[in-house]
């Protein structure tokens, strides 16, 4: 069977494992190397993580039967260079990370696209947006990301960063351009540090979870704000893109049981077109696997690319 | 020569013409029928418009070479149906324009697409946008509308009628839900009522213009408020879409000679990707003709869809 080495860099950690055509992962090829402060300061730290867990895959039976690379990065990309760029990882920018994997792996097939994107392609392939045509795949966590399916396409865009809900612009009066943001307003930290502002005792996205089940008010407010903060990215997401469904999940999803709820009734509140009122809700199903399974996917599943 | 019948029906015309494989019009093909209070009010009515300027092609000698035809609409459209619902048209509702057209006609070849769709697939066939796999084309007149390029091809989304930029939402405390998106605050006729509220005593667009160029202070306000609400607007589409391009057009976006690049400097301040930031702003190339021929690009130009 046709096998793919997919593998997955964050700004903490690089995991790689090989993927079946069916999405499934290899027994035992699974492994992971911490990236964080080190591979932060010092590229040769990031580049023997990555080597680490390529030849982790490489050591695997299998390993004869794989006839590509998938590689999900966190952004910025470029993938006309075939470079990254991670925020979080200043030692890494401009890194070949395509040629790098071939290099290491010693196979040709190597294709590199956004964190994001790979969790879309994750959730396109066997997820939420099974079937569907126009989706947004995004997580809430402690940064708000996501990826495009457009006209049943992963949409790349020039660099290959589209997707980034995250840095859409939803209050023009906020202070800083950031804090104008999707993510500047939902994110989990930002969730919490804005209920502390109002008062609120707890100092987690579990304590929110707890008091927001409880009705503690401001807890629910606070809650209640990021969801509004999502559906107005949505909104301008699925006015852009006559969007069918849009697809959640991050740890912070999990604040409350109703959070895709509050989203879609965000959206329904801000939209202006009906097409865009419509916008279905749903929650991911695929979890933390998404990335490896999306990374897999740009092999396996090219016609979606 | 290969020749595509183009139709574009708005809310107070409809217009069709026979255009060439280089986009060229053929000579005394195109005629217009008047659509609005008539077809507003009466479905047959609207349907002798179209049929009207139809017959007009087909009595061109160059009829025996059309191979096609395409159709653009103001929104929104339902291409699974083939069917339209422009807003200003109300007994066109879910009207067949598909097939309607098919059997007037007589041609089998028929596709249809939103009018904003087709005005970026003309600036991507023959203007401003030509070459560029990332673009968003816009118009700025009465109403703010446009179509995506993404990737290489026409966005067209669910039910198609992506590329609505005019109902992004970029002002989250306005007094309702049209007033806070990019047409209720840069549109021609909400720019100028803005400026009479802060005192102008001008009536129209052109008069915004002369006064603007005369450096009249609410003047400048008012066209910067203009360009700011469209700035956000890209900024959304920039970042989540990647794009390389924007192309405006549209009556009002001449109200000021430096309007692309009052709209590129509000991209500039609130972009918090850089990407995003790098967004090119530019001006249409093809004026009045683009809806044809963006419409006859739905025949000659498939490569893009």
């Amino acid at each position: 069977m046709n096998v793919t080495m997919a593998l997955d860099l964050g700004g903490t950690k690089v995991e790689a494992a090989l993927v079946r055509a069916d999405g499934t992962v290899v027994e035992g090829t699974r492994s992971r190397a911490a990236t964080g402060a080190a591979a932060a300061a010092d590229r040769a730290a990031g580049e023997r993580a990555i080597a680490q867990v390529v030849r982790h895959c490489a050591a695997a039976p299998e390993w004869a039967s794989v006839s590509g690379a998938g590689i999900g990065s966190a952004g910025p990309v470029d993938l006309g260079a075939g470079t990254i760029g991670p925020i979080n990882l200043p030692a890494m920018q401009g890194f070949g990370i395509t040629g790098f994997v071939r290099e290491v792996s010693g196979l040709e097939e190597v294709s590199l696209r956004l964190d994001g994107t790979c969790i879309a392609l994750a959730e396109s392939w066997l997820g939420a947006a099974r079937g569907v045509r126009n989706a947004l795949v995004m997580v809430v966590s402690t940064g708000v990301g996501g990826g495009l399916v457009s006209d049943g396409r992963i949409v790349s865009g020039g660099g290959g960063n589209a997707g980034h809900l995250g840095q859409v612009v939803v209050d023009r009066i906020a202070s800083s351009a950031h804090d104008a943001t999707v993510e500047g307003i939902a994110s989990g930290p930002s969730t919490v540090r804005w209920a502390q502002g109002e008062g609120w005792d707890g100092a987690s996205g579990e304590d929110l979870a707890r008091d927001y089940a409880a009705g503690v008010e401001v807890a629910v407010a606070a809650v209640r704000r990021s969801a509004r903060a999502v559906g107005l990215g949505l909104v301008n997401a699925a006015t852009l893109l006559d969007l069918e469904v849009a697809v959640i999940g991050g740890g912070f999803s999990f604040v409350a049981d109703d959070y895709p709820d509050l989203v879609a009734a965000a959206v329904r509140e801000h939209a202006v077109n009906a097409y865009a009122a419509d916008l279905k809700v749903v929650r991911a199903e695929l979890g933390g696997d998404a990335p490896l399974i999306g990374a897999a996917a740009l092999v396996h599943r090219a016609d979606l690319l």
